[in-house]
């Protein structure tokens, strides 16, 4: 069995959700070696997430967008870190409801995953800027 | 070390939270090789998610489902991914709040979970079908 | 690769989030011999949960307790599990909605976090008692 890690690094992207499956992907051909095993994605931020959701209707992922603006709103009164913006605490709190690793098995060289998943990053600010993700492979 | 991999088919449950550990369990008798490792469990939809929470009242599952009926409800007029029916969005929301995977410490033998620990099936779609898990045991 | 296994207490702790980082490095000098691997930790209970959050404000933890504390109130007039005290159920959806699993790389003998990361325990009960967390150390 053999462990390996990489730093793969997204570019900015505007506040939303985003399918990063291919970018992912293209960022670890190290995956084609590794007959049964995990890929451990761990977003090294905390007002950003990575999630696994639909990889087919884009609609999926403004709807999630529009959800959470509602469901996690900004400038709530009681809210008393807001030194960094008003979309810092909400980013914080999106971060651990979605949550910033995913496990994803790896089979025949190939992410195991179903005919609709795809990896989203969550990007939670504004201008978040670019994200670092480590990714660590086991098998 | 070694890994292996399973894929294990839940039957069709109706909507809301299904204790699934000894339907996991049963289907990895491979589990009791295993004297210190971990098990992966990841669900192959979107629609669907699965999580550990309490085995023991039935009414935690309840009152879970019945609380994220109301706090990501169907028909919010802002919602664009709907031609797949109003249970279908808000399935995809919660499919990213509780999460499509869980890692599960197993240590001789079993899973090394909490005395009122199990594992739930979230099923969000009215009519979702079976559901297929990805299990990797690595240890 | 090697695989080591651990159980952690966590003292109790008053309801609310809690930075513990420093407390489970310290009960884990073997990740100082991981050069590339993973640190998994579970939590064993039903009422309480593990996520990664920021490290350096203290605000963010009290904003988060504060904001759970209004999207999953106590006291629903639907809850049936009521039997264990009205912060019970509550906290059962808090575990499931923050997770009760998370998976950090470890890097050159160091948990491999961002700058501003850090492992929050979010304590969901009023008196939560003593919190047991396996970790699981592969590398």
């Amino acid at each position: 069995m053999t462990t390996l890690q990489k730093t793969i690094t997204i570019e900015p992207k505007r506040k939303g959700f985003h399918l990063i499956t291919r970018e992912i992907v293209r960022n670890l051909p190290e995956i084609e070696e590794i007959k049964a095993g995990i890929l451990v994605l761990n977003i090294q931020h905390t007002s950003a997430s990575i999630t696994i959701n639909e990889c087919a209707d884009p609609e999926v992922r403004t709807d999630m967008e529009n959800f959470f603006k509602r469901y996690v709103p900004e400038n709530e009164p009681y809210f008393e870190h807001t030194y960094e913006g008003s979309d810092d605490m909400p980013a914080h709190i999106k971060a651990s409801i979605i949550g910033t690793s995913i496990t994803i098995p790896v089979t025949n060289g190939k992410l195991n995953l179903g005919t609709w998943q795809g990896i989203y990053l969550g990007e939670h600010r504004n201008s978040g800027g670019s994200r670092r993700i480590i990714a660590t492979i086991m098998g």
